[in-house]
């Protein structure tokens, strides 16, 4: 190892990875290891860090509540533009990444360390969204990603080293699911979904919620609230971003909705198969949407499709902090100031079906979409439409009869 | 009227409105009318119609049969392209009215008529769609659109001018929802779904399926199996596309499936609302869809999606029969070359739930998406890929850093 | 004529048109006529307007000094986007429409007029531009188009309207190219311009400035500063917009720069051919285009790029007073925010070429771009970057090989 | 060093780099060299390259003659799309780089080889396209790129490493531009103009043509003829291809005709400053641009721009060999169909200027662009398509005005 550091930030989740990859970065670098754990929902995940980092080496423990943050600047700005990488993915794991990237070097700021480290593997997108975030802060802080440089291959092998060094860990042999969870969302990887042809156990898979099988027999109507593109009440509570998408989770996992199942084109390459459980975020996208069908005019929502597909691939891709990403989104904020109003739905055994909107500023006229007359349609007005918009139609079939 | 013609081919449906405009027409050009019905699968719709339109003044009527061509020439093409207007609409109307424009001129030619009339109304999208496709083959064709001309301005204007002239009709003034049927859909407009805010009837609506709540407790499995993007056999047997398409209309319908309700933005400036019922078609998208997970490259995909949206609105704005849309199937064509598989699908309650894929053409390698190492990919390669692809956020940040 | 108006307010050119215009609104209506003349910078064209129009019928002569919001609100935006229509025309006519139906507008509340008149033709873009900012801001507004409703066809007829009436004109019966001047441009069409084949006859059609063939022999050199991708400076000197582009067409127009012939296609249908001189534009545009690749990143540049065509279409349609619009110009204007800095440009002949740029806030790094080795940038790195990016390529290759 | 090669195919070039690496080759992996040379048109470049490569110790040399393939299947693709880089690039030397990658494999497996090599460095774009070529060919073929991973750091480093070895080179340690030359274009790179503040010394770096102020006072008239969006003729006399971009070199470089200074975005992430000569090339995409204008309906050319933008990112960045590329390519096709005609230029000191063209297969109509009344067009139709298209812009106005 050429380089030696004094002072490591480590991101820390409290699994096998970064346990093991303490106690490697102080066998490797000789350096003390900050340990930051980023809350940004996963729960019950976050019980016992602070005690389990200390056991096994960190020498300071530092946890983050980055809900609120998290919310607000990353998740309600995907809900605003409809951002859906590949048709399907709600960016779960994708919108996460880059605020805790920030906050490490935040942190590495202030507690004056010299790199800091991830424990993503080496094949997937998060090492890049971690680094672009950290390089977008601290462009010369060194990085360092054991998954790119260590010998520990596989499972055994970080138990073999944990082991071998008497690292305290409750752990077992048995593998699992690879996963991510947050507020929005929890991922599913590996094992048998690593084979497209073979369909999901969603019965053994699915933490977040039921099945469509297992969910209730009657529908469950609940009502959402929007003010300029954003959540603000829920059955007419106000409530903030973070509780709204909670209660969501819960409804919306109970009846069974917001399962995704899906082979997505990583950043480094590969194709690669998940199952997500997005229930609140599925909500939130549908509710959004259908309220925007009736308070955007027709231009701006089909240009905003094109910019939802490239805010996507912005945000799978980890660049988030880009100046790009601030012209999209002042784009998307300016069509959101009219978005207001209230979309109702039925939940029903995975289904989020429409059950009726209103909005103060709707841009539907009930006069001017019925069959009959009205003041500010004049169905005569369509034949000199139909003549000068067919035109060139007309004029590439004249010039067809012409040189036939 | 300036104009007389002699023979004119009007695009017959049966019902009440192209009934009175039979008379209307001979009434005010003193003209003949040959009363062409269009079969794109609308089935029973079209029992009795050849009596009916004699008995109603038609001179002549002609039966076309035009599903195969529609299936073949219209539906397949936009399933290859994942063709879907404002996230929503399969296309169901837009995809069958260029066919019937076009077999309108063929008959205008062969009976030697001087003029082509549709009876779509004035505030619609049909009437383009009509028109346009008669200007691509008879471009200086005379077109007679009633609704845009004439003193009729409802339906109670339109059965007191039918009884006014003993016209045979079995009609009466209860108004219906507005429809559209054929094989791949039925539409319906209008009565309470002109405001947003009521939730649909679905179950006085529906009539290719019933809804989730109706629909069996019990999961169906299929597979649809496609070959350069076609789908060409369902379970194993094969079949063409009208038949594939009917078989999946019912097991779909049966299953609560391919409800689409929402507001959608008309050519002609305004907003609508519609309920569609897409019970197959939906299927066959998603089926699609899925396979290209696994059969079609990152960079097409993605491409793909941008092409997906601009043929979706040269569809739906009846711009069929254009240069644009030839280029834009040649392009889609080409992509759908690897594009060969079997997809399972769950069906339950409304919800389409991937149960495993296979293709002899998959670009997905598990080897390489597994977490372990491999032989194609070295998770060293990562550090340099992400120093390459980060530079130009480095840049910004050092150059942020230097101005500060 | 089923409506009667009292007083309308008439956009007035002092043409033959709109003199005409005058007279047969009064002889129609029975109304009064308030002439406005919008001033962006046609300058000599304006001389005289006032006693013209009351001397032809107009009971009110308004002028309106329009140039300073010409240039800020309409050329700035366009040039901060880089908007071109159809790879050519830097949008002359179309950005000085809708500031000028908009303040119509203003001045028909203000004069209590019940209708607003202006005198385009029926088969152009202008008509559109006009008539859509007026629906903007006055929703119901009736809006009178004669060229589209009277007996008038040809310049002849107008001669022998005003001759029946003795409307006082100094008026010939030979033609001329049908032209449209502002601040930023003055085009050309009609007579020989009208067949493609037509080499333009430029010693006899421009105005602006020369061809290159008589501009000087040296060339002039000239630098333009930016500030958040607004042009504040010309050669050192600060000045406001409507000053810079003034001198800017000065030096272009002498140096034979900006001078553009193409076959456009119109928004209503057709295609037609002008001939446009853009010479302070067209070094704008270059200056500000340049200095873009060293002040904003790839990523938005590119995308960028797509924005510019949009927007082009955008303006080109009308559709200016829009959300979506307003939308575009929420993303180019956070893009600008790094565009600052100097550009250097040689003048000569027709050719604008780069002399060198200088920013304050480049993004470009001489050490990185260099042959030799650097900081920031390892050459090694490249081997793992190629070998994730053509990963995708490389799976297609090997799907290949083993289906063969 | 891990793998040891027996035979390398070397892309050759005869200059100091690959001289060198002839050597640094066989001492490295004891292997024999086989120096390929591909003649893409940079003429007397490929003089004596034979003796110079045996003479440095390769074991065979092969000079393949790609200039029509590379001007068929690259350059009139790219013409036919009107592929341009960030608005000013023609992208020469990326157009050459697949087909040499690929014909390096078809050679590599010819002689047995087990490896390929080139020249280029790490910090550039010819890597990514050699190498993608490569790997879409052989997909598990070893490349060896010595930039990247040896010792050698500038061009004194070469010089003393040949000297060492006695390797008979003319060399001189004065260093030059860094240049890249085809049939297509010439670039350059390095020195004075790695400062975008630097005004490119063109009389010293100029070589397929002088500078607008070196050409004649006199302009130059010619034609060139287009068959499906192909030239075939200049002066209405038929050549192929590769004559004709001779030709057209020649004249326009004559004419101080296609000279581009451009601060670029490498696909490695970082800005580079290069001045490429294109003077065949810079005529042939402005004719055919040109000729579009008449040939291409209004929607088709418009996507079309959309298209070109994808096409020239996939050009710039080696991703040629790949489905979209296809995709994209059978797109342009089909809107070269009608692309016919002839285009008259006038050139003139660095300026080329349309002088009319000609094409049976128009979709200009005089008779409709002109002001007068003709058959085709209604001017009243306006008025219909004006309140339509507007609609939405009324709506939101009424809606706007009715919350106020």
């Amino acid at each position: 190892m050429e380089k030696i550091f004094k002072k490591v930030v480590l991101a820390y989740s409290g699994g096998l990875d970064t346990s093991i990859i303490i106690a490697w970065l102080k066998e490797t670098y000789g350096c003390e290891v900050v340990a930051v754990a980023a809350n940004v929902g996963q729960k019950d995940e976050l019980d016992g860090l602070e005690a389990k980092a200390l056991a096994t080496g960190a020498s300071q423990y530092i946890e983050l509540d980055l809900k609120k943050e998290f919310v607000e600047d990353f998740i309600f700005p995907a809900v605003k533009a409809n951002a859906v990488y590949e048709g399907k993915y709600l960016l779960g794991t994708s919108l996460a990444r880059p605020i805790i990237g920030k906050k490490l070097v935040e942190v590495a700021k202030e507690v004056g360390a010299d790199a800091i480290c991830h424990g993503c593997t080496g094949k997937g997108n998060d090492q890049v969204r971690f680094e672009l975030a950290i390089k977008a802060f601290a462009p010369d802080m060194p990085i360092i990603a054991p998954w790119r440089v260590w010998d520990i291959k596989s499972r055994d092998d970080e138990i073999d080293y944990a082991e071998a060094r008497n690292i305290p860990l409750k752990i077992n042999r048995e593998t699992n699911y690879s996963k991510d969870k947050n507020l929005w969302h929890l991922s599913h990887e590996g094992l048998d979904l690593e084979d497209p042809a073979n369909e999901p156990k969603y019965d053994e898979i699915l933490e977040l919620g039921v099945s469509p099988e297992q969910a209730p027999d009657k529908p469950t109507y609940i009502e959402i609230t929007f003010e300029k593109g954003i959540p603000v009440a829920l059955n007419g509570e106000k409530m903030d971003g973070v509780a709204l998408i909670e209660a969501l989770n819960k409804v919306g996992g109970a009846n069974g909705i917001g399962i995704i199942d899906m082979v997505e084109n990583r950043l480094v390459g590969m194709k690669s198969r998940g199952v997500y459980e997005t229930p609140g975020g599925t909500i939130l996208y549908k509710a959004h949407a259908d309220l925007e069908e009736i308070t955007i005019d027709k231009y701006t929502q089909h240009f905003k499709q094109k910019i939802a597909l490239e805010l996507a691939d912005i945000l799978y891709n980890g660049y988030w902090y880009s100046p790009l990403t601030e012209a999209l989104n002042a784009f998307v904020d300016k069509t959101q100031e009219n978005v207001n109003g209230t979309v109702k739905l039925k939940l029903y055994k995975g289904n989020i079906i429409g059950a009726g909107m209103t909005s103060d500023s709707t841009l539907y006229s009930e006069q001017t979409a019925s069959f009959g007359e009205d003041e500010d349609y004049n169905q005569a007005d369509s034949a000199g439409f139909i003549n000068l918009y067919g035109l060139p139609i007309k004029m590439i079939a004249q010039a067809k009869a012409k040189k036939a």
